[in-house]
């Protein structure tokens, strides 16, 4: 269950997950981005499957900045499809920037997507 | 560090968070909410702290409606502040819907905001 | 019909958009915000109101910041509301700034919410 | 200016743009979109275009799908790219439906993307 989600994924650009398999829902696993970050980063990912759609599970999941010094939040919601063997996560996020003060909360919430393929060694 | 997040907040409707204080900058608590969703329920939340603005966290976390028998998986990012005394989290969220295929995937994606206050006895 | 839209709008802080009669589901009037822009700015919103539900219409509106030298492009969606006499306009906005390259495109979008209340003189 | 937005867009499955011309930054054309709606359906586009960066223009428009019987309104912002000559327009979508009264507000907004390129006969 939720097989289709362990395994190196990229999106062909400068974001990679690598997805361990899941414990009880519960997601773990690594997150790479090259972008919008003080350097290239690795930071822990922290998420959860939802098994009802059980060949084509949803999830979302939860990233730091902090880790490496960014003051920077993200969170990713998303699905595995597989149509015709073609697999793929497709997946809206959000970034949060850590503002001074409350004034300066209308901008600190970025929205993008980004679709991922399976990483071929 | 963070304490601010710790704590039972509502958005003054139909949502509200208990969350514990965080470990090694991990979230878990209980998002409640009562609509959306098979019936009001109570499912586990699990997110991540961002240090770096010490008096003012951000943060992202999940939720997972198949505990209850939903198909969808949620995610929210914000952040803590107190201005003046009055504290708040600030939130934009993404709820994500399993979908039965990749041609259905345009639509499975809803986004909002919530200002959570605390939630007094 | 969409009568309730007409007027003097504003979030409490700094957005305010005076909308006037709709003709044929076109919406004008003036958006003025007060942040993240070169200066307090009032630019000219441009939009389309659905009729679907008669006593609370849904609308979608542009703004362009190159009337006032920035380089960004919001959209709002939202609907009035008219609950128990109290009128409010529930909106959720994306602003788009104009990147260099498509390398950037990434985190060109921002989003947020507002909602406004009727401005009284 | 703004020349590169004329023409027929394609997201390469069931949405498509045909923009005009523009006039003193205002964008008209046609939007058809096969997915969300009653049937099949081509709706005016209204928006305004943003040529701060001249050679590559952003935009946001807006639709309304209660020209075909449709509840929705829809607001697209998004970037005109030519990338060594492969142009595309990356855009972020919200979809607003009329609900019937504030209580459902919370649901009411899907978000998504599209990157639209240019579609040949």
């Amino acid at each position: 269950m939720a097989k289709g989600l362990v395994g190196l994924w990229t999106n062909g650009d400068c974001t990679e997950m690598d997805i361990a398999e899941p414990e009880k829902g519960r997601l773990t696993g690594s997150y790479t981005i090259a972008v919008g970050t003080p350097r290239e980063a690795s930071v822990p990912l922290s998420g959860l499957v939802n098994h009802t759609k059980a060949d084509s599970p949803s999830f979302s999941l939860c990233v730091s900045m902090g880790e490496i010094g960014g003051d920077s939040c993200n969170a990713v919601v998303g699905q595995y499809f597989n149509h015709n063997g073609e697999e793929a996560l497709k997946t809206i996020w959000l970034m949060r920037s850590g503002v001074d003060g409350h004034k300066d909360n209308w901008g600190a919430t970025r929205v993008g997507e980004n679709t991922f393929k399976r990483k071929t060694a």
